[in-house]
Formats: structure tokens, C-alpha cells, sequence
């Protein structure tokens, strides 16, 4: 154990650590979800670019010794590459508006710093969390530039999951192309569509998404850096905004741009709003989506049984045999899961005050447990699901065919009068239109029938007026 | 046009409003609905009940005149007989926790008392809104215990609708008591069941809502009358309290206690809370509950079509003879919209600061608003739907038969190895259950499969292990 | 009277009425919200609308008679011009999808229609709602077409109400411009700015929710006109939907786009959950706005009264004198209302099933009442709130003076330690920073003390390393 | 390794697992959050007690052998002792309707009593997962009941966090019973109060959640173990439901009662929906609390500073000795997530279909979370900030007397009119009431001021008309 203080006095901390004091008090004081906010790496590496960029501005501005600014790159290298997650170790949700995780990338890249230099770890002296590696900035500035970058980084791979299913869906879309099945609306037998026409929509309807999502990506670009603690760049360098921002697109290969108000994009979380808004967009169409499969697979004798979802695992332990759509199933809980931390999101929103929201903590808490999770969720949904879905092509043109509205096919060719009356027929003795039409009336031979009712002709009739 | 003033200066009045400047004022400043509070009768009513409470307290500990107590008391029994509606004109939602709305009832009632005293309207020097209606009282404690004496007189006839409801499940629970149909879960055939079990379900559950807000409607009884501005009873005379809440029982027959804490009665809003939860949860069951008769009244043809629900109206116009389930569709509708207001119910209640919360006016709103929507649809539900469905008996029966599920039946006579490759081969070639084994294996002779398939034996099978 | 009918058979409809039987039905049979759709008037203009244009690309493809055309034409003008909204009596929540409404447009037009060429209401063999009103439509293709061009003329207004707001705060930004204040974060003082500052910053935040409705009101003029009933458009003549597309487009002179899957299109509500999403999102930064007002101004004496805001109203009916505020308050309240409704519309939007949304006529009031709400309370608190707003320039700028924090601009001339030091004496006695660094231990003299607590040095302090 | 096979095929499982293949199956189906059901340790017991309960009444009436029995009720004792959380890995989301962790129940058992029978692990012919520990089950009724059951357990320690709570607001409250200070509504002064009035308020507050908790708690004591698949008691032998209640009741001395409508009750999730809006009540009563202690707290310069919380942490790296009142911040935080996890309870439990709902493990997650983290944050509360809170007596006492509204006090010595140009000099000129009724009016004598001022006149006044 080595000891470290600040102006509350000392505290003990394991001599390994690269972490210090700040780190070790907000872990301390926040003991809430047990989730380290280093759960997503992503969150750590952002950390690394924003303090990186940080000290190449300071330096070129002259205001930070271009030794300490070099070991302090060293260091932030290493959270970039992906090391010391396991010294990121505040709770996602904390007090103090993101403070302890501040300090925690201060800290760490201090001692990393001096173990760059050669020096032991918590000899501040030589390179200080707050004087160095927090030079010119604040929490109230970094966290959320951090923040952002990550979400950025993070939701490309949440990006491609839904490219990804978009796809699957539409080379269901073509397998199914020529499969003729009752459309439904209200749940009530409409008119015939190809099966194809469905899934293809599903992956239209995701496409869409990533658009919404690449958009409101464009909006988490604006970024506060050099703000400092209210908007009025309080001991920052001149020039350093512009600066900082510049060396972050350069090191991200993204392109940032500084807010032109900067005391309200300080306390303005209304970008993570509108991610969020997308998030649960995404989950109410992935509901609407999973409950169509599950009733399209339902059955096997008593439903609709239009598909067949894979196997996952056996489905009941009284009943043998039984298999359950556990995918979709799983898919609607996150869902449901998404919609609620939406809530939070909003919430948190809500309630900043004056010049900072300090409720940042919980909204990213709330953004990255649904991005992974649905993440989670929509690769499942096709691997273990979309993917392996086969149709029943027979049951659902019989279905098609035994149906009373497709009588309005025949409207050109025998009349309104007599479809009616053939309607009614078979509504009230249960009889299939081909029985009647064909088989008892002779009203079509059966080569005309078949021609009629064609998949063709049943899924975009000649038009007749 | 009559003027009246205030200390913000004079304002003109029609001349044969009841109400006077501060509730004009009101109407100026919140023009955000459109909706008045008087679209909820109960809530003028339990005006006129808690000023007469007040009066009658007053009087009796001698602060208030009584030939003045009288003319308010004879001016309350108007609003309580539910005269002067169109008097009460102040949007629901409104800022200052009330106020405005509150001096609307102190205004019209001191017209009404100055009328019963053969004076004019506006003459306050003889009975003034706020030196006597309004004696030893706070728009911060009459305000809530108005609302709540009008959600618990609003909530009787709700509690009917939702109990008549429950009565016509039950009914056609016993009517439907023979009908044998398929058990799903996930959506998938499980075990059989009648039909009738289904409908009483849905009535047991909502039953329990009813007893749900029962308990709930209790917690309305605590009040804070007499608590004045921040429920250290500033102005009020000793004993008041008490009295008032007395008096305030007898003139309702509704027993009202005296919270016990009252500077944290003041700002409490939790008793809503409560019930906008259950709100919320009726909803939640009567979205399960309307989806289901959905579910089970598709088809005709592609569909479940285990029910026929009511026709209300032609359903499309492009498809002639299409019938769509209207009735559920409205109140998965007003479910929707109950679970939205709730929420606004709860970022109210958690929006209070210090001694009051004056977000209280919006959560009249939302609960009366769903109150009045969720009974119109409890209703409409049991009057168009319930009541006039209808079972397709043979057809449930019939998926039942020819459902492969069963055959767990027949284990403890043919043993589980047949009754596997039995239920494969229907697996694999859809023939019926009965075709194999009696038709085709004989296994079984008819009048066996009969006894066996038998309703009784089918929903509780004997056991056997 | 007179009597109309359908499959359902007859119905008796008031004599003058211009709807017809399946209004009458819908009216029958949702007894609701009491609220018609009428309540918006550009809900039922887009109706007119977006009949002309079917009727008019119908009578292009040869379709629809020209003389019927031109009736239908001339009947959906008036509807245009605003007239009939007494005759637009649906409530705004149905079953049905819509229908209701629909054919409340197609009768009343049909009835117009039937007026201009001098024949009697109801005489539906002339010009049929149904056949030549509806000809090749869907109420799930015509009622959501209809209602994104409502949106989209009523979003108007409700932009200019948000502009016209964010100018009222960049008025006031510059007129607080060299009023120094302390900014705060986490409510504890933090470091000064200018009222100004403060104050452009809320206009700021608010300039970018008219960007973002700007953005999602794009998304709205994709339509799905001529999908008819599931998307597969059935009925339409070939190259109506795109016809009557670019009719639209060209009546309304909004660009709409059709939509490139039409079965996609049609159950999509995707749309309208981005929208509400930023409806949702304004309501968070009004929220936070209003709290921020109320705050500012709260005391007089035992707050921080740093603003003044307009008295609108008494506030207390116990203490004389004391104004609230309301504006602000009613505000906060129309807040959560519209948050509560975007929960609706997210939950409808998830309900959609199979081919259709049978939800989207509860997000129509979901989202005409969060718009006319947020309208009524943007420009209430402009024109009663913000434009009459006054600061207290020597308060605020005393506190700033007198506060400890302010110690760090002394410090590149005194030092850290001397600093820390006047900083603890001031903590610890309650005196102020003058006293003790001018008056009593003469560290600096009154000019020099003048010179570094200017309004520019503390505002934006010369940076110094 | 070691290979299990179910009728999907066969699966490799770590050779020392106590879980079987469908254990593993669950594993792999479902990677969502990555949070294992035994993150809750009373739902991991709760499985030991219903399957022990099962065990027993299953011997009892002859279906289970006795010495298949006894060894399945030495496995459960395992569970109930604490052991074996490291074997319950899937994942608190998951599809099936808790299939996948009642088969890891199921199979951990059947191991634990092989192992006590000195049988191999996998030798399921001696002890089967699903023929002998599942005798009679269903995942329907024996995950809710046991979900039922860990809630139960689960709430103990949460209610003890809220009453310790709620004591140390009442401790303060009689701390601070003599602290003179400004009750404030609509954040104006309004009239005199004690400081321990306000913190009695919020302890009165959380002592009514206790209350409410407790009783929804009872709603959780009805179960349908025994129903099975869909509440039919299919496979289960008559009189099991009764007597395998009794035996749960007994083991773990909760008075359980079993349903009366079993096919209700195995689709119900209403109880969840009620103590997750209590959950959500709690949490908006604590957003209230919060925000109170961080406004009363706010300054120390610019601020109300009424109170002093407990510094934590440094504040700010840029200002120094900054304190944030970061406890209280947390807390909200915690209130937002939990408010948004009610709402995935709510969309959860809207969720159920015909006779399932299968959406109840995301409330096990949702439910679980919520109360671990609400317990979390009422102890980080009251160890870290209301035990250590402090108050500025001096200052709320000064305020009260520098401010107007007090003239009141006055009235019945002065009259109204004097006391009105008193209030109006003391608002025009910022003079102190004292210095303008003493000092230079004269109209008391400083005795009598004292005297009429003191505290206990300021909080009651004597009451005169």
C-alpha cells in the first residue's frame, strides 16, 4: 500500500495501482451498480485520445513542458491500445457530474507518465493528475467529449449487427419470394402478398435505423472541449479549444467540431436524447418485428404456422417435443429493456441545472447497456434465428386459396352480384371457393381457375375497373 | 362588464360572471388545453363540499360571522347540487399549484353567498373570496384535498364499469364452460382447455384491479386540511384542523383523517402516484386481455377464429364483408395512453420542491383524463364486444383433435416409445392423430378414442405416473 | 332524419348532416376522449388535400369519371378553404385504423360532391364515398398520408413559436450582456459569467430543436399513397400512386416522396416516434429552462433572486404580496405531459402487427395535443415570461464580490499559498474577500482591487501560466 | 468434458459442471447482459426451497420415490445453504420464460443428488433433471413462484436500508427542531419554519414506503405452484398444489397461499407491476429529497446554504476546495434508472399472450436491479451525507428575520395597512424589517420585537382575527 492525499486528508491505496487518491475516494462513495465504467472499453480508449489531444495542444501552446507532454502521450497511448482497463475502476454511475472518472484518466496516465519517466508512481511532483494531465480542462468539458468519442467508436460494430440483419432479412426476402401467403391487417385475412414482400420490409424498416443512427452520430461530433467548467474557457490557454479539437479529429480520424456556444453545449445532453430516441425507435420496430415471427411460428397445428423458426432448445419439460421461439422472445425483453433506459436517459436529461448536468453518469450508464445489449440481441435475432428460418409454402397458399376476400379476383370476370353471392355461400357452409366456383357451379373450368389464381395474378391483380 | 381588482392592478369582468379578477386572471395566463377543470364535475363539487367543511368549522370556533358562514354555506350547496359549472372555466393544467382554480371557487362561491344576501355581484366588502371563503385556509391544502375527494367520488362509477366488466367475463366464462380448446404458451400448442377458463381468467384479473384501487382509494382519505400554506396551520384557527376534516367527513359520508405529518402532507404527492400506478396497471392487463380476443377472432379464414366478436362496422373499403375488431383496437388505445399519462403522474410527483409541489394541477389532469378514458373503454368494451361474442366450438375442438400435443393422453396406455414415433409420424406427414391410431394402427377402437379425447378427460386427465 | 346503409344494415342520420351511415357508426361506436378530430383543423384539410389529388390522378388515368372528378374536386376545396369542421365529429382515438375518419371524409366529401351538382344528400349512386371518393384507396394508405401532411402544416407554427422564443432569449442575452453573475455547477458556485452569457444560451439550446424539427419533418413527406390496403396496392390503377404523389406535392407545395417498399411504408410508424422523440427532447430543455427561471429568481430575500420575472397573478391567498411563478410552472407542467405522450406513441408505434399499425389513431392525439400544448406554452412564456424579464444587476454582481472562489484571479500575483490562505480566513469568518485583502491586510489597493475584479478581468481573466 | 444430449442432439459440458446440457444450451442461446441469475443470491435459494417444497409433497403422495426424494432435498439444502451460485450461469435475460434457469435448477439438483447418492454426474437415470426434480412442474409455475420467493427474501434487507433511512431523517429532524428558517412553495418565501419540521417531513415520507412495500409484499404470497403448464395442474397428482404451498410455507415461514384462479395466475405479472411502482414511488420521493438537500445545500456564497453535507471528494480540479454534493447526485441518478426499469416492468408485463407471459425474466432483471440499487444508494444516503449533515442555524435564522413576508406577524398589533407600507418600504429600499419597524419608525421597542419574533411566535403565531 502506498499513501496519496488530497485536501480531505490521506488515504491508502494498493501500491500497485496506477490509480490514486480521486480514483480510490470515488470508489469509495459509489458503490451502486457494481459496474466499472470501464466495462466498455471503448469508454477508457476515449479517454485516452481526449487527454492526448489535451496535452499535444497544451504543449504546442507553450504552456506545458514538452517532456511531461511527451510522457503524458506515452501514457495515453497505452489506454488507447487497449491497457489498464483494469484500473478504470468507478462506478458507471457516480456523483460529481463524472469527476472520479476524470480523475481516474488523470491519475492512471500520471503514474504511467512517471513510469515513463522513470519515476515511481505518485510522485506527482514530476507529472500532477490535476496540473499536467488535467491542464486547462475540466471534467465538466472532458467527460463528455469522451463520452462522445466513444459512442462514436461504439456504435460501429452496433452499426454493421444491424446492416448485418438488414441483410439476412433480405435474402430471406428473395428465397421467399415466390412463396404466396395471406396479408393481414387487424389480424383479419386481407388480401395475398408474397412471404418474400414481408421479410423484405423487416430489412427496409432495419435500414433505415442505421441512417437515423449514422445521423444522430453526425450530432455527437459537436463537442465542448476547452470549455472548462461553465462554457467560459476558464484557465484555458488562448487558441486551446480550436487546437484540442483539431489534434482530437486528427488522432480520431473523426471530425469534430467545437460548439459555438459553448456555456450551453456545457450543460446541453440533447444529443444523447436523440441517440437514445433512436435506440428506442430501433426496439419499438425490432418488437413489432420479433412479435410477427413468433405469430407467423405459431402453431404447430393450432396457430398460424406460416414459418419455421430454428431449434434452440427444447421448449417445455411437460410437454415433449415442444420447441418455443426463445430468440424472439429474448429479442422483445431487451426491447423492453432499451424503452425504460430511454426513460432514464430522458430524465437525466431533464435534470440539469443551471450551468452542468450532472446527471451525465447515469445516461451513459443507460446509452452503452443498450447498444450492447441490442447489439447482443439483434446478432442473435440472426444468427440464431433469421437465418435459419424456413417457410411452409404450402400451408400458406392453401390458406390463400381456402380464403373468401380472394373472390374479389374473380369481380372482373363474374360480376359483383355473383362474387357476393359466392362469398356468402362460403362463408355460411364453411365451403372453399374452388369447391364452389369450380367444382359444384362450373363457373370456372379448372384451366381457368388455375390461371386466375396464379401467384401472379393473386399477388398484383390485372387491374379491371 | 363589471371591474374587479387586485393588487396587481383593475381588470374588466362580464357582468354576470360568478367568477371575478383572479380567476380572469387564470383564464388569461393558462390557455394551454382548452380543457376547463369543470370537465370534471366531481372536481367542482368537492369544492363546494370542502368550503362548506370550512365554513361550517369556521363558524362553529367563532372566526367566521355567522350570517356570513350561512350565505357560503347556502352558496357551496349549489356547487354541490353540480349548478355553476360553466363558471369554473380555469384550464386544468395551470401554474401556481392551484391557486387559480381555487380562487375561481372562492370568487364564484362569494357571488353566490352575496346573491343569497340580496347583494351584488362583486360586493366583497360584505363577502369577500379571500378574507371569508377562503378563511384560515391555503389553495395548498384545499386544493389537494378537493382532488382528492373528487377522484374518490369520480372512481365509483369506474369501479363499476370495471366490475360489470369482470361480471360479463364471468358469464360468458360459464357459457363457454364446454368449449374445448388448445392451451398456448409462447404461442405455441401446449395442453387443452375450455374456453370458459379463458373468460373467467380475464375476469378474475380484472377483479383484482378493483380491489386494488379500493385499497389504493383509502390512502385518498388522508388529507391536509387545514395545513395551510406549508402545514405548520399559519392563520388557522386552533382546532381547525380537525373540525374542518370532521365536518368534511359527515357533509360526504367519506371518512377522512387528518394526516399525521402535515408539513410533509403538504408536498406529498404520493397517494397518486399509487393510483395512476394501478391505473396503469389495469391498463397493462387490458392490453393483454384485448390483444388476446384478438388473437383468438383471427382469421376468418387465415387466422385462430376461435371467437366471433361483435361487428360494429364495415371494416374496410376495399375489402367488402371485412370486419376488423374495432373495440379492442380503442382500448389497447386508451392503454396506451393511461401507461403515457401515468408517466407524466410520476415526473410530477418527483418535480415537488421544498413544502409544496406545485405540479400538482397536470396530475388532475392525467388522472382524470385516464379515469374518464379508461371507463369510456371498460365500458364500450363489455357493451360492444363481451357481451355479443360468440365461440366457434367445433372448430377449437376440432385443433385440439387434430393437435399432436395430445398424445401424451394415450402414454399411460400405449407407453411413451409409441406415443413418440405416433406423434413423429404426424410430425412428418400431418396426418391426424386419430387417422393413426384408430384409423390407420388401430390402437385404438373408436368408442375407446372417444372416451379417451373425452372433454373431462382432455382438461384434467386422469393422473397416472 | 334520413336513413343510410351498409352490409351492416340501416342507420338513421340527421337530415343536414354532410357525413353519412359509417360515420355515424364511428361516432357510435368510440365514445372516448369526446375530442373529434376536427380539434385539428389541419387533420381534416389534409383530407381535402390529399382527396383532390387521388381524384385527380384517378381522373387522369381515365379511372373516374371527369364530371364526378370535378364534384369530389370541388367538394374537397371547400374542405381546403377550412369549412366542415362541424361535420368532422370521429373521435380522435378509434378502432378500425382510421376508418372511421376516413369514411367521414369520404361521405362528407361525397355529399359536397353530390351538392355541386345539384343532387340530394345521400344520393350515393351519383357520387359514391366508397367508389368514386375512395376510388383505388386504403384508409391505411389515405389516413396516414393524410395525417403526415397535417404534421407537416401544423408543425408551422409551433416552429415559429420556438423561434420567436429563442429570440426572446438572445434579446435579453444581449441586454444581460455585462451583468456579472456566478455561474454554478452542482448548484455550488463555481466561477463568474455574464447573465448575458446565460440567458443566449437557452436561446442556443432552443435554436436547435427548430433544426432538428426541421430534419424530422423531412422524414414526413415520404408517404405510402397508393399502397392501398397491405402495400402491394391493389385496386390502384397502374401509376396512380405515383400520379397522385406528384398531385400532392403540387397542391400543397410540400415535396413528397413515395416511398420506395410500399408494404414496409404502410405499417411503418417510425416516423412519428421521431418525432414525438423531439418533442420529447424540447420538453427536457424547457424543463431544465423553466427550473433554471424559477430558480434565478426564487426569494425575494431568501433565495438567490438574481431575476425578476413579470407578476402575473397573486400568488397566496395567506400572504399579501407574494407572486409566483406561474408561467414558468405551467410550462414545467406541459412538460410532462408531452413526455407521457411520447411513451404513447412509443408504445402504439410498437403494437403495429403484421401488415398494418391499427394503433395510429392514438398517436394522432398523442402528438396534435403535445404540439398545441408546447405551442400554448412557448408562447406564453415568451410573451409572459421572458420578454418582460429584469435582472439585478448589483445583487448578483455582490455575490460575485462577495463570494471565495473568485480568489483564483489573485492568484498568478499573490501566489497559491497566500491565496488558500485569504480563502480560509473568509470561510472560516464569513468575511468578505475586500475586507480582507484590501481593508485589512492592504494586499492590494482599491484601484488595483477595482482594476482585477472588473467585469472583463473576471469574466474572461488574462490567462496567466 | 463430459457429453449430456436432450432430443436436439448432444452438447459438450465442462466435465466438473453441476448443471446439465440445457444449462448450456441457455448459456449459449442467450448472451445478452452478460449478468448471470445468481447475481441475485435469494433467487438462486429460492429454487432450493419450491423444488425442496415439490420434492416433499411429491413423496409425500406417493409419485416420488423416497429415496429419490431425500437425495433431491439434500441438493436443495445445498441451494438454500448459499452454495452453488457459480453453477446458476444463465443469463438474467433470456427467452423460454425462465425455462433455461428452471433446467439449471433442475439439473444442478439432480447432480448434487446423485453426488449424495455416490452416483456419477450425467447418471440421470438414477436422478433425472426433468422426470424426478421436476416432477409434477412446470418452468409456468415454479419460476414465478420462486421469483415470488427470492422477491420476498430480497425486500428484507431493502426495507431495513429505508427505515434506517427514515431514522436518521427523524434523528435530524429533532437536531434541527429549534433552527429558525424560511418554509418556501413555488421556491418563494413564504412563512417560518423549523428546520427539523422539514427533515421530520422526509422521514415521514420514506416511513409511508415501508408501509407500502410491506403490503404489496403480501400481493407476492400468492402463487400457483401446482398449475403447471397453464394453470390446468396437468402431470401434477391431485392435491399437490395444496400441499406443495404448505410445505414452501413451512420451509421457509412465509404464509403462502395458492391462487384461487390457477389458469389466471400462471399468465399474471400484475404483483411485479405494483412493487416496481413502488419501487418507482420510492424513487420520485427520493428525487424530491435530493434535490431539496442539494438546494438547501447550494452556495456557500451564492446559494440558499442552509445545510452542509458531508464532503465526500474534491469537487474540481480547476477550482479548489470545490465540494459537490455528490451523495445526493448519485441518489438521483438511481432514481432515474430505476423510474425507466418500472417502465420495462410495465412493457413486460402488457406483454403476456393467452395463457403465458413469457416476457417475466426481463422483470427479474428489471426488479432484481432496481432494488439492489435503490438499497445501495438509501445506505450511501444516510452514511454518507444525512447522518453528517450540519446546519447554518445563524444563517436560515437571519433570513427569516431580513425577510418581508414575516410582517404578517405584525398584523394584529399594526393593522393591515401600516404593516402593508411597512413591506412595501422594506421591498422598494432593501431595508430589514427590524431597522424600519425599530430602528426608525419606532413602532416597537427592541423588547417587544424579541418578543414577537422569537422562534416559537415565528412558527406558530398566536392566533388572532
Amino acid at each position: 500500500m502506498r499513501t496519496e492525499k488530497d485536501f480531505l486528508g490521506e488515504r491508502a491505496i494498493p501500491g500497485g495501482a496506477y490509480y490514486g487518491v480521486q480514483t480510490q475516494r470515488g470508489m469509495d462513495n459509489f458503490r451502486i451498480t457494481g459496474v466499472p465504467m470501464s466495462a466498455e472499453p471503448q469508454f477508457v480508449r476515449a479517454f485516452g485520445y481526449v487527454k492526448k489531444a489535451a496535452a499535444l495542444a497544451n504543449r504546442d501552446l507553450g504552456v506545458l513542458e514538452p517532456a511531461i507532454a511527451d510522457a503524458i502521450v506515452a501514457g495515453c497511448d497505452r489506454l488507447i491500445a487497449g491497457e489498464m482497463r483494469d484500473q478504470f475502476l468507478t462506478d458507471f454511475i457516480q456523483g460529481g457530474a463524472g469527476t472520479s472518472t476524470n480523475m481516474n484518466a488523470n491519475e492512471v496516465i500520471a503514474n504511467l507518465a512517471l513510469e515513463h519517466l522513470g519515476r515511481e508512481k505518485g510522485q506527482y511532483q514530476f507529472v500532477s493528475p490535476n496540473d499536467h494531465v488535467n491542464f486547462g480542462q475540466s471534467t465538466n468539458d472532458v467527460y463528455p467529449t469522451a463520452f462522445r468519442l466513444a459512442l462514436i467508436l461504439r456504435l460501429a460494430s452496433y452499426m454493421d449487427a444491424l446492416t448485418s440483419l438488414q441483410q439476412a432479412f433480405f435474402a430471406k426476402g428473395r428465397e421467399f419470394e415466390r412463396v404466396l401467403k395471406m396479408g393481414r391487417t387487424h389480424l383479419q385475412d386481407a388480401v395475398p402478398m408474397s412471404l418474400g414482400q414481408e421479410f423484405h420490409g423487416w430489412g427496409t424498416t432495419l435500414g433505415e435505423e442505421v441512417q437515423r443512427i449514422a445521423e444522430v452520430r453526425q450530432l455527437l461530433h459537436e463537442i465542448n472541449l476547452g470549455a472548462t467548467a461553465i462554457g467560459t474557457m476558464v484557465t484555458a490557454a488562448p487558441g486551446y479549444p480550436e487546437l484540442a479539437t483539431r489534434y482530437l479529429s486528427e488522432l480520431t480520424g473523426q471530425k469534430f467540431i467545437l460548439a459555438g456556444d459553448l456555456v450551453e453545449a456545457t450543460s446541453d445532453t440533447g444529443a444523447y436524447v436523440l441517440l437514445s430516441g433512436v435506440l428506442k425507435r430501433t426496439s419499438s420496430k425490432l418488437t413489432k418485428i420479433c412479435n410477427d415471427l413468433r405469430l407467423l411460428a405459431s402453431g404447430p397445428r393450432c396457430g398460424f404456422n406460416e414459418i419455421n423458426l430454428p431449434q434452440m432448445q427444447p421448449g417445455s419439460s411437460i410437454m415433449p417435443g415442444k420447441v418455443n421461439p426463445v430468440i424472439p422472445e429474448v429479442v422483445n425483453q431487451v426491447g423492453f429493456l432499451v424503452i425504460g433506459l430511454d426513460l432514464t436517459v430522458t430524465l437525466a436529461a431533464s435534470a440539469g441545472q443551471l450551468q452542468l448536468n450532472v446527471m451525465e453518469p447515469v445516461i451513459t450508464y443507460a446509452l452503452f447497456t443498450s447498444i450492447s445489449t441490442m447489439e447482443n440481441a439483434v446478432n442473435s435475432l440472426r444468427v440464431n434465428c433469421v437465418d435459419g428460418i424456413t417457410a411452409n409454402a404450402e400451408r400458406t397458399r392453401d390458406m390463400v386459396l381456402n380464403s373468401l376476400g380472394i373472390v374479389t379476383v374473380l369481380k372482373p370476370r363474374l360480376g359483383y352480384k355473383l362474387c357476393a353471392e359466392v362469398a356468402r355461400e362460403g362463408f355460411n357452409t364453411g365451403k372453399s371457393l374452388h369447391d364452389i366456383v369450380v367444382t359444384e357451379r362450373g363457373l370456372l373450368t379448372q384451366a381457368e381457375w388455375e390461371k386466375v389464381f396464379s401467384f401472379d395474378n393473386l399477388i398484383r391483380p390485372e387491374f379491371t375497373n
